[in-house]
C-alpha cells in the first residue's frame, strides 16, 4: 500500500517471492500494488514487467501475477478474507483530512494544546479506519508489516533527531517569505502537511484495549520497534565535506515530497509562473541555508515497525 | 482485456454490476482491467474512481473491487481457475508479431498468396494462444465474450463495407509521400499494421476440431454472429452534408489510432520535428481527399461476437 512506482521496493519483493516459491513451489502468487489514482502507474508496470531498466522479479519466478489498485488503504481494496500479506512502509502518516492549520507551524510536529489534539485524533480515526479495513481484507493466520513514519520513545522522528529540525527549517523559511511580503500571511497559515506522526503509543493503542474494535475485529499485535535511518545525504557531507554539493543533493529529494504542500498554500489567484518562482525562492532559500551552514541539517528517517497477525 | 482509459465501457460495466448485484446482493466483485503496460493506467484509475467527469458506476454499487494488470492477452492474467467472466472487444486483432511486409499494401487485408498465409498462421497461433490462457484462467461453467474485429461472410471488414477503402486509402496516400520523395522507399514498406483480422473460418476453427488444444482445454463456443455498426461520422455527414465538417472530424479519430505504425515506419535518423511534419503531411492529404470527395468514406466497424464457455 503506497506503491508508488514499485522502484525502491523490487530487491524487497524478489528475495520475498524467491523465499516463497523455494517454500511453495507451485502455489499461484497475486502481488497487488496500491497507491491513489494520481499515482504513475504506468510507470509502477513498466518497472514490474522489466522495461524501466531496472531488473524485475517477473523473469525468474513463474505463477506470479502482478496487479494494481487505486483504492486508498483508507478503504478496503481486496473482498473480505482473501489477503494473506499485508505490506506497507513509509505511508501511513498521510491522513485522510487536515483537522487543523496549526498556528505558527507548517506540521503537527510544531502543534501544541487544542491543535495537537485534533491531529491525534484525526491520527487515531484514520488508523483505526485503516487496521479495520485490512482486518475484513485478512484471511485468519494473515499478516500485516506495517512500517511508518512516526515519534520514538525519544521523541525523535523524520528530520529531528538531534541535528536542526527539518520541520522547524521549512517553518522559518516559509514565515521568512511572508515576512518579507513574498507571500501573504494567509498563505502562510495555508501550509500544513496533510500528515500525522503517531507515537508507539498511539500505534499501539488499538491492540492493548482489548474492548477496541481493532481487537473486536481480531487484530494481534506480535512485535514493535523503533528504527533510526540516517539521512545518506548527511552521512555522505561527514565523508566528503563539500556543503555545497550536500545542499544541492539534499534540497531536491526534500522538494519532490514535501513542494505539494506549499504549492497548494499559493492563492490561486497568482498565476502558475508566480507560483513557481516563489517556489524557487523557497527552496533556493533552504539550499543557500544549507549550504552556508550544514552541519546538523538532514533528514534521518524515524519509523516504528509494526507486524500484526489475524487472530485463527 | 484491452481496456485503454476505461471511459468507453463504464456504462457496460454499470449495466452488469446492477444487474449482477439484484441476481447477487452480497458476493464481492473483483473487476480486472488489462491492457499493455504502455497504457494510461492512471486515466483508467481516475475515470473508475469517479475523478475524470465521467460518472462511474462504483459510487452506486457496494462490495466491488477493481483491480488492473498490464499482462498482455497473449499471457495468462490471472491465476488458473479464478476467472468467472472474461471480455474483450476490439483488441484481439492485434498480434504478437508482424510475421511479413505486406507488398504493395500497409495492412494483411491487402495481403496476398505467402504474405497472406503468414498473416494467417501468426493470427492461428495468437489465437490458439489466448484462447489456451483464458483457458487456464476460467473456473469450469466460467465464459468469455469476444467481440473481435474481422472478415465477415461477405468480405467486409473495419472501413471496408462496399464504398471507399479505408486501408487502401491509407496505402495510396503514404505511397504517394514515396513518390513525392517526402518519405523513402524503405519508409514506404515499412509501416505495416500488426493485426490480423480473422474471418469466422478462422475463429472458429479451433472450436470444430475436436483434437485441437483448445477443445481438448475444455473451451466450448455457445454463439457467433457478426454486426456492422455504421460509422458514426458518415452517418452524421449523411445528415448534414458539410464534407468539411465531416473530414475535420473523421480524420483525428483514424489517426490516432493508426498514427504509430507510420511512426514507427519512419528513420530515426529524421529529427522528430521531420517526423511530426510528415505525419501532419499524411494525415493533411488524407483529410482533402475526403473534404474534397467525401461519398464513400467511412470507417463502418465490422465485429466477429463469440461466447465461449469452460466445460464443467
Amino acid at each position: 500500500m503506497g506503491c508508488a512506482d514499485g522502484g525502491t521496493s523490487i530487491d524487497l519483493w524478489r528475495a520475498v517471492l524467491k523465499r516463497l516459491r523455494s517454500r511453495c513451489p507451485s502455489r499461484p502468487i497475486e502481488l497487488i500494488y496500491t497507491d491513489l489514482p494520481r499515482n504513475d502507474f504506468s510507470q509502477l508496470f513498466r518497472t514490474i514487467h522489466g522495461q524501466a531498466g531496472i531488473h524485475s522479479y517477473l523473469e525468474g519466478i513463474d505463477n506470479v501475477f502482478v496487479l494494481a489498485s487505486a483504492n486508498s488503504f483508507h478503504r478496503q481494496i481486496v473482498p473480505s478474507s482473501t489477503l494473506h500479506l499485508g505490506f506497507s512502509s513509509t505511508a501511513s502518516h498521510y491522513i485522510s483530512a487536515v483537522p487543523t492549520q496549526v498556528s505558527g507551524h507548517v506540521h503537527m510536529v510544531g502543534a501544541k494544546g487544542k491543535e495537537r489534539d485534533a491531529f491525534k485524533a484525526q491520527g487515531a480515526r484514520d488508523w483505526e479506519r485503516m487496521l479495520l479495513a485490512r482486518a475484513s481484507e485478512l484471511r485468519p493466520g494473515g499478516r500485516l508489516c506495517l512500517f511508518n513514519f512516526g515519534i520514538d520513545e525519544e521523541g525523535r522522528y523524520l528530520g529531528c533527531t538531534g541535528g536542526v529540525s527539518m520541520f522547524d527549517a521549512f517553518r522559518d523559511l516559509w514565515s521568512g517569505l511572508a515576512d518579507a511580503r513574498v507571500i501573504t500571511n494567509e498563505e502562510r497559515a495555508g501550509a500544513v502537511f496533510p500528515q500525522h506522526y503517531r507515537t508507539v503509543a498511539e500505534f499501539t493503542a488499538p491492540f492493548r484495549n482489548t474492548a477496541s474494535p481493532v481487537y473486536a475485529a481480531g487484530l494481534r499485535l506480535e512485535h514493535v520497534e523503533t528504527r533510526v535511518v540516517r539521512c545518506p545525504y548527511a552521512v555522505a557531507f561527514a565523508a566528503h565535506g563539500d556543503a555545497a554539493k550536500f545542499a544541492q543533493g539534499y534540497i531536491p529529494t526534500l522538494r519532490s515530497w514535501s513542494e505539494p504542500v506549499f504549492a497548494a498554500a499559493l492563492s490561486s489567484a497568482r498565476t502558475l509562473a508566480q507560483r513557481l518562482a516563489i517556489l524557487d525562492e523557497f527552496y533556493g532559500r533552504y539550499e543557500s541555508l544549507v549550504a552556508g551552514s550544514p552541519e546538523g541539517h538532514g533528514m534521518d528517517y524515524v519509523h516504528v515497525y509494526l507486524v500484526i497477525r489475524k487472530a485463527e
